[in-house]
């Protein structure tokens, strides 16, 4: 394996707690290949079977699906050093629900499920943060579930930190996400968010600083919620 | 370990694969503490971390939460031998979003994710069998949440069934769950499901039989979803 392809799987979550040298030595065992494609490539089509997890070693793909009117719907973008559809690998299900196309030059890794395994049985670190990659998209889908039965943006923020509140036992809730992934649990895009944050702050519903947010008033948050 | 709970957690689909025998070794050089509970006592509370994979060796137990009026709303039952939350495990956010109630006399085997960890770098089975659960519970949540752009159950199931029409490229459709995983994709009552297929079946829209599903009419079950 080149170097510099070892430094950017070393710099991949999956990959996190682990030296370049000991990618170096892992991937020396088991087998994988890379490949480039030109920019606007399809590098998988929906319905694919994906038995191989592919990192993107440079470059960005988006994630598209056609509507039945031959639309095409972008669903994501993923970057360089992502880790593709971790959860599809091993789902019995493992055709993918999306069609991956190159939004630039691209130059990635794919590595056989069996590989994967191998790797996971030798690597403690790589093991564990495969298996927290997808707890942590399972338990975040579920969440996203949960919030479904909130109509308005502010009625989900609302039910999310008093649910929060209610976990963590305090009116000082800390937030497990970055606010960018917050607005993705409620659908929405980022400033939309923010607004609403403002607005609550502003009414002295609530006191944000960074991931904390303070409860101010209890009550009116309940009441507001009215399902 | 005694046989008895070996062979009931043979019987868990995590360590499909696994004989009796294997279990009873793998356990053996691995800490875990067995526990029985009465009835109607509270196994963990919301909010508690979850840092021992909890498998149900006799009994069922609820996952429930209470609203805001105090209200008890019943998630899910759970029945042995499943294993409870194994997202949350290995999750960054490993705090339970339940409170898990007996709701008879339960026998369970608490295994420390330390442990879960070494069985899981001794035995490819478990350990394919632990990603294959994340996984299809990440697939079966993402699709949830698809449909939710879907109002109706009708038109639920009349844009799953052209989904997967797309993905596997033919208008004879398998289905990949079950009658009651389907209803539960859809979070509608069974009834409900088998009363929509029906009526689909009845006007010729499409053809049931099992787990396949002939597309009949696709203009018609396109112009149906009109969103």
């Amino acid at each position: 394996m080149k170097n510099t392809d070892a430094e950017i799987i070393a710099s991949c979550p999956l990959f996190k707690g682990i030296t370049v040298e000991e990618v170096v030595e892992l991937f020396d065992r088991v087998p994988y290949t890379t490949k480039s494609y030109h920019k606007e490539s399809l590098l998988m089509i929906r319905g694919d079977e994906y038995d191989s997890l592919k990192i993107l070693l440079k470059g960005e793909v988006s994630a598209e699906i056609q509507d039945y009117s031959g639309k095409t719907i972008k669903i994501e973008n993923l970057k360089a050093p992502e880790a593709m559809a971790t959860g599809i690998l091993f789902a019995d299900d493992n055709t993918l629900p999306v069609t991956l196309v190159a939004q630039s030059e691209i130059h990635l890794i794919s590595i056989p499920k069996s590989s994967i395994i191998e790797i996971a049985q030798k690597n403690k670190h790589f093991l564990l943060n495969y298996l927290s990659d997808s707890g942590n998209k399972v338990v975040f889908l579920a969440e996203k579930i949960r919030l479904f039965k909130f109509k308005s943006l502010r009625q989900k923020f609302t039910g999310y930190i008093l649910s929060l509140s209610g976990k963590q036992h305090s009116d000082n809730v800390t937030l497990p996400y970055t606010r960018e992934k917050l607005a993705e649990l409620f659908g929405v895009a980022r400033p939309s968010l923010s607004r609403v944050c403002s607005e609550m702050s502003d009414k002295g519903l609530v006191e944000l600083d960074g991931k904390t947010v303070t409860i101010l008033d209890k009550e009116s948050l309940e009441e507001s919620l009215d399902y």
